[in-house]
């Protein structure tokens, strides 16, 4: 793969950067991952206000290039990294640094979306929006490292902040439904509110089904009819288990379903997914 | 300067590592910070275990040398960097990849000393002990990061718990003296219990002062009698003021004064400060 | 004095109430406290509406009679006890049965309103209103059963909340000034938003000062420029020490002083604080 | 029945206290529950001890009759209330006053033994040990007392703290089964000790059961193999659903059935039980 390294495209092996600075030391390292669909970035503009927003939260913002020329740069990078696959791309800020990282997007088991995964909960906590402000997209927030390292068997564990409240897992966002609504965790409680989050709310939205954003006790999803999780590599990928030994579900049907089936239509032909990108 | 970087000794021109690795993508930066006295690196056993510590719960402890062989290439280092100047040394573990980076330890300011410094509270807070286990030294806390970029005038901003309890600055720890007690926030706050700090209490104790590790509220920073923090690079560093108004201290004598003078002179001869390096 | 005891104005040493009937078992009391200007009761209106809003949450309202009924039976007592001084009347909602016992409002010394209180910090805990309702009003709720049981040499003690917040006093509400600034805690702290807290608001607003009511961590207390207690029986209470050692004020001049000077004034010609009682 | 208020023996039409005085404004209410097994009053040293523990916290230790003196009262109720069933007496304090009231311990239905009972989660939290010590025992705590109004359908709600850890029911005690080790949260995340609880911890060790005293995530009970509660009244009460959707148990064996079996066996049995009332 060819990468961007602060000024100039090189390959993997060739990917370095001097770690004799002040933002590695200091560990400033914010990210953003992107993926492709056909071959185009996808919501480019949305991780790229994120970013922006993140940037200006640390100072930084001056690194960040315009939008129009990291449409270009991400671009460019596509075309170079020709493969069959579709890709993903670490937009990172090392300091005053970008990097854009590209690699395959792993495709997905088609067990994950028929049979569902294995959630459970993180022994580790994510403070609330209060304690940290959740939008900061930093690279090894130490609660999600540290969850990492005990996935085990699990698709992804759930953290929850200092009052019990579910916030999402490790690298993915989590809705539940009860009584025929759909529910997911607001930015109070501290979350990363992804954008595939934002785009099963706004398709849920669409399709009319009850959706609250709310405070959700932990223990509240092991009373849900449903559960899935959302993230930008997989979509939508439901949930079979949750912990040991409750069952939740065997989706056939349900929103789960609903979601499922609608989700990449959804998000293909909503413009302000592809702004920048596509006509 | 010259640095390890993983595997050989460069110049910090080239001090490079490459960013498309999974330790880089996955923020896994465990690192620790010593100093020199005369030239020789102050309680490396104690920053060896700490370190040891967070690589055995993150699984990396075989990039770890052994304690031996980390001496012998801290001292290396230390030949090979001519300076007059006392050296501050970063031990980083990057994923797999051992590095140890040397620069001229900063020389404080004699002000800091005799004048004391402004304190201020952190806008942040610092999760307790029970949410992250705080001995885990990771780079880019972002707690620290985030008070980092706020300090303005202040020698350091305190960070609370999400209780409202004292836990320590970005890269100080805190002490109080109230009523002829010596007092600092225990470990259940979620605090990085450093080594300056555990030099300060043993010395306190062979002082026959009487000293409580315990919860302290943030409050009562404001009705103590002296307050100092204390980090690697700078030993004891008296607080004049906090926040905007309240003067804490003159500072000719008390505690704080007793322990600066003779806080050199105990760590010089403390035998485990200097296990492995000095007879 | 005479007392409204269910159904009858009762003596002082008559009366009584059966012990052995579930409310007694239960702890169901209501209470409000209502304090005299001139013989007629002020800001009853707020009183009864606040009594019925906890009688309507614990499912007992059908004993709070209608507000006609309420002044009646308020103005009769009033009448009935002869005094040249004001009075003090406690609503009680004992279960279902209603009652209101009259005492002489103590006279406050002049003393606290010219030198200035003594405040502290209780060493006890009020939830946040997320964890208990705060506007229901119970009798021997234990937080501040337990911080009266502390006061010893100080006025009131000051309740903190689960996160460090500052929410009330045992029997006061707490206003601070901090850079021409009116701040108070709000109900979000938890807290019993008391009707002197809701007129000093009003008459700070009318004097087009800066009010703030937000989150108030305890620790800003110690860095206000005034400080002060408000609650039914004294009205405007300034505080001249905060535990120990730190003076905040010799409040000459400043927020304090004009709103006390102007309190009595506008309470008194304030026409929603004399609902139902005068024209 | 006949109870005994501050001084004699009233019926219960008689049971008359003065409203009027200050531990009825205050809210002092302190009081134990005991029942009779066999028309003798079980525990009564345990009760007694921590009827006098609250007292001494409250500074009413006077008004607490020595143990001899207590039991003589006791027993003489006992003679006076002649009844076929057992008695629930409460010892109350209200203030300086020491009240015994009595009536008959209900029957449970056996239904809750064969079947066992509903329990759900709390709207309301309990505040953690640190924040309101969990031993004193008020009589309208509003924790409880709020529980209460929302019983509905459920047998009890479980209340969980500021943190989101399970306390205790609003008037039970709660244990879990889990992996054949017997579960109970620990008095730090805020909770009534109970003597139910005590004896059934003891058994549990007398009968070789692996035992956790610790704290308690609300999610944890949704995986618990077996969930029962404890009360006085009704001793170790199995729990068949927790919330609307989950079974927890057809309990036919398991830890709970044999606790259920050797309960009253033991308690029966266990002379600290009896201390002061049987040899």
């Amino acid at each position: 793969m060819q990468n961007f390294i602060v000024d100039r495209w090189l390959p993997d092996e060739d990917s370095l950067v001097n770690v004799k600075s002040e933002w590695f030391i200091k560990g400033l390292f914010l990210y953003e991952v992107v993926r492709t669909y056909n071959r185009l970035p996808f919501a480019l503009n949305k991780h790229y206000d994120r970013l922006l927003h993140s940037a200006e939260y640390m100072g930084v913002e001056k690194a960040v290039p315009d939008f129009d020329m990291l449409v270009s740069l991400v671009m460019e990078g596509i075309e170079k990294n020709k493969t069959n696959n579709e890709l993903r791309i670490r937009l990172v800020l090392a300091g005053q640094n970008l990097l854009l990282l590209y690699e395959e997007l792993p495709v997905m088991s088609k067990d994950i979306y028929e049979l569902g995964v294995k959630v459970g909960i993180s022994p580790f906590h994510r403070p609330s929006e209060y304690i940290i402000p959740g939008k900061i997209k930093l690279i090894g927030a130490p609660w999600s490292f540290l969850t990492r390292t005990k996935l085990g068997e699990y698709y992804d564990l759930l953290l929850l902040n200092e009052k019990g409240e579910v916030c999402e897992g490790s690298f993915t966002n989590v809705f539940l439904v009860k009584e025929e609504t759909l529910i997911t965790p607001h930015e109070a409680s501290g979350i990363l509110p992804g954008i595939t989050r934002e785009n099963v709310l706004n398709l849920a939205r669409a399709l009319e089904m009850k959706v609250e954003v709310r405070s959700v006790m932990a223990w509240e999803l092991f009373v849900a009819d449903e559960l899935f999780l959302t993230h930008t590599s997989a979509g939508i990928v439901p949930v079979r288990r949750l912990e040991n030994k409750v069952l939740i579900e065997e989706f056939p049907d349900g929103y789960t379903r609903i979601l499922m089936d609608n989700f990449e239509g959804y998000v293909m032909t909503r413009e302000d997914n592809w702004k920048g990108i596509k006509l």
